[in-house]
């Protein structure tokens, strides 16, 4: 089967169960937007590479389905916190809940999204349940480190790039690795693969949010789903205006500065940063880090049999490079 | 030892394991308000009864005490984001997190107490991880469909008794009778003794809950902690509320019903609710709710062996009852 047709039937087997889990849980005043959110669609990129990490080191993709399920409701937990914090008004082309609904519903929803993800975590059945709890839980509080760091980054007056990769490394990167060793460890895989596919996964992960970064400032709007330039606006630090701060200089630098300060500039400042980040080479310097991320992923695979799960593992990387959304 | 000193003895391992748990942590922003709200006091009574009722099973309370410190992060958990979702000021005489701070480091100060409760219950060892894990996760689930039903019931327009009873179960008695499920579970109970223990723990909880609404309108400010009549100011239909409400004849009626409709009544009218509450037997009728309720508590102790331990458990339904905050 093609890798776009079996990722595909993949994101439904999660999608059928997310839909499944919540269906007639009561009260409708958490249960609704809990729904909502979970119906509005997504990648499931953590879900499908908890199913095919355990594929890869030998195990069954249905032991992994809760696990699986259990990641994107962890995720879709920090997305629903994330976007009241930072006031943002659509997710996936759709309204956001503490704006269609409001801020209370929105925090519970998170809360309840948190504990739905445990719920279907415990459902897996392994030996080494403990280790599966534990892996997961250490994802939970690095990402919410994360996100506080990414706050602290909003006001900091001096952010490197380096404290930029620590901060995504937390934010996002540990919910991409902690899907693949959830996946090795259901798998049964030997204490290497579950450490090659935790490895595989930061790397991965890294890429993935550095890929966000550029498409917010270089994809199509529509394709997107998200308005372009919102970082820009948002006064969000990304990798691109931390590279292109690095090297720019006169009016361009003052621009980037005043950005800083002002938290985020005017609508129609965005072609400026667009054009600023490509003179820079920021935008070199985003792709080549993807590259490299994507490379150093691969490279891990060799720790693991060949395998169709594991030639899939190898297409991931490949069409997360190319993904315009 | 005599009870109380115990008890204080109890509290004070759980405090000290708190400390310790979050000593060094960063970022700063996330844990300074975290190390606030852990450091605030409060009376540990679901930590002390893991503890116990781990000891009632016959286990040793150094097994139950990540659990007990979980079962504390997680109550704090619901605290923090409680008081956003309720606009409170203040909580155990202290400023709460987003005044102190501001909501959205409330939110992640709330998310990452939860965390940090799934860290400190999965360092327990029991051959009965998995079931204490989903136990815990159920009791998670629980309170935010509670705090749900809290939410919803604010808008409603009639609310009954039976409805609030059924709220609060979840809202609070829940996570007492996980508290007590949880003990008896690592305390290696058996099937019986750890059903006992739950139902324990549910009566428990209601009686605490109907005596927190009482403490309310009837205790001494200072000693108390929080303003008295608070729940009246905001408009929050308690069981003394709905008991009343059943009762009460003309302007008093009116008085009441005014409360439902504008939310709330100003602080002059406090005495008026104090009144009402006495003259419609509704304090009477709380007071026989809680009495029944710590009686059936004490009923289930039966299931357990003699111990001094079952004796503080007895002891502790008597405390409940005669706390004044």
């Amino acid at each position: 089967m093609p890798f776009e047709r079996r990722y595909i039937q993949y994101k439904h087997l999660v999608d059928a169960y997310l839909q499944r889990f919540v269906k007639d849980a009561q009260p409708p005043s958490l249960y609704q937007p809990v729904r909502y959110i979970l119906s509005g669609g997504g990648k499931r990129v953590r879900s499908v590479l908890v199913l095919l990490a355990c594929e890869a080191c030998g195990g069954s993709k249905r032991d992994a389905l809760h696990a699986g399920a259990a990641m994107e409701l962890l995720h879709n937990f920090t997305l629903v916190h994330d976007d009241i914090m930072d006031h943002a008004t659509a997710r996936r082309g759709r309204t956001t809940i503490h704006k269609k609904w409001d801020e209370n519903t929105a925090i519970l929803v998170g809360d309840e999204l948190l504990a739905l993800a445990y719920r279907a975590l415990l459902k897996t059945q392994s030996p080494r349940i403990h280790d599966v709890s534990r892996v997961f839980t250490e994802g939970v509080v690095e990402v919410c480190e994360g996100q506080a760091y990414d706050k602290e980054f909003e006001t900091k007056p001096n952010v490197r790039v380096d404290d930029y990769l620590l901060m995504i490394q937390k934010k996002t990167g540990k919910l991409v690795s902690v899907s693949a060793e959830l996946g090795a460890l259901i798998g049964k895989g030997t204490k290497q693969q579950v450490a090659a596919l935790r490895r595989f996964g930061e790397h991965v992960g890294r890429a993935f949010q550095i890929q966000d970064d550029l498409l917010d400032i270089t994809a199509d709007e529509k394709e997107f789903g998200k308005t372009i330039g919102s970082d820009v606006q948002g006064g969000k630090r990304t990798f691109l205006y931390l590279e292109a701060l690095r090297n720019a200089r006169g009016s361009d630098k003052r621009l980037l500065l005043s950005f800083a300060r002002n938290g985020g500039v005017p609508r129609k400042n965005i072609k400026d940063f667009q054009r600023i980040y490509l003179e820079t080479g920021a935008i070199d310097a985003a792709r080549t880090r993807i590259a490299h991320d994507l490379a150093e992923a691969k490279h891990e695979l060799r720790h693991l049999r060949r395998s169709p799960a594991r030639d899939m593992l190898h297409w991931f990387t490949y069409m997360l490079l190319h993904r315009t959304h």
